[in-house]
């Protein structure tokens, strides 16, 4: 089994995925919160690129919420933002919502064609890692970063999977450079991580905004279960 | 000032360079070679993409010297391959170069409109930091990568570079997400940089083929004090 990490989605341009799970990781905030909307009975979330793009869904399919942000903030008229603590099980419950945020969508609608496409977080770490290896495939950790740059939150929690992965793989994996280098860096950040947020890119802009409860959701480290799957353009738990 | 790295040459594609100084790096070995060659007085070197576009530069100037290989392995009917030792003085002195490698020279003509172009390993680490800083610019370190995809070695040298540039930085520096995972990569391993080279994609290679000295050489830090510069399509010592 070889385990890889994309710190970006355009690295993934062109590969052929059909072999391949693929997990994909936007911390700050996307599948943080793709992952406690499914956990809070939200029946399904579907990631779309543009504001026009979900109108054009809604007047298709019929009564959903919308959700989305650009650059932080929550998108006019959408009935939520991008905080994880917005998805709460009042208004999520046997929900259908359109989501469009600036990296986690583009990220996970990069993986079409793969085998399969998890949704990963801190949130959900080792159940998105238990998962994952049911399959016997290679396992590829998608990055959303921000704006089309490397962003240190994906990369620290892709450490923190590769790390799983490894420790519970029945044979020894073959880890490519960027996956060792996903496990130097948690392991030199582990203890330290939300020090080292407030001085991301991400993190500052979120405790500018006041959002540090959601910087400290984002990095606590497997209160989930659920492990979202995108699938036929909608995330949702499947049965298998 | 803003540090910043690009894990990857691509990642700098359509960037504005002309206020930036890049250093490029790519430790297995194009620039820990070219720093070796013009420390042993070689008069300059040319770099260009193809093994054709050395042979028309070639028939252009007169009398030169090839260099270069694909997948580690000395190009056919060239003078050397891409082994620093290759490049011994009785070689190189006052021998032009045409240079054509897998990764380097790909990375070094990628920030062609650059303020400057500076060539960066370990073997010169704190002298190509102490020239980068002296312009007062932003700062890019580019890595080359291997073939598209981001190279351990080079990461881990880029962190090096992050951390003595902000070290003496007169104000503290702006730091980008991937110049501070640069740093917590270094910091994790840096007291065991030749264990984890033997486990990366370019080092297991280079061990392969029974260049342990190069890997050992290319990590040795600070044991040159020249700065290569690439400029007007030549890389060579300039006088400012």
């Amino acid at each position: 089994m070889k385990i890889d990490v994309a710190f970006l989605p355009k690295d993934i341009e062109g590969m052929n995925l059909s072999d391949t799970v693929c997990i994909v990781l936007d911390i700050f905030r996307a599948t943080s919160s793709m992952t406690t909307a499914l956990d809070n009975q939200c029946k399904c979330i579907m990631p779309v690129l543009s504001v026009d793009e979900a109108h054009a869904i809604a007047d298709k399919i019929g009564p959903v919420l919308f959700a989305g942000e650009r650059k932080s903030i929550k998108i006019e008229g959408f009935n939520f933002g991008n905080s994880p603590y917005e998805f709460s099980p009042d208004k999520v419950k046997n929900e259908t919502i359109i989501m469009t945020t600036t990296n986690g969508t583009v990220a996970v609608k990069a993986t079409d064609g793969a085998y399969r496409t998890l949704i990963g977080a801190f949130v959900n770490a080792a159940a998105v890692c238990r998962k994952a290896r049911q399959y016997g495939k290679d396992i590829l950790i998608v990055c959303a970063g921000t704006d089309r740059l490397f962003s240190l939150e994906d990369a620290l929690c892709a450490g923190l999977l590769v790390k799983q992965l490894s420790a519970d793989a029945e044979a020894e994996p073959l880890l490519t450079d960027s996956a060792r280098a996903a496990v130097l860096l948690y392991d030199q950040a582990s203890d330290k991580l939300t020090d080292i947020a407030i001085n991301s890119r991400n993190g500052k802009r979120l405790y500018d905004l006041g959002r540090t409860d959601d910087v400290e959701y984002c990095f606590k480290t497997d209160i989930l279960e659920v492990v979202p799957e995108y699938r036929d353009g909608k995330i949702a738990l499947f049965n298998e």
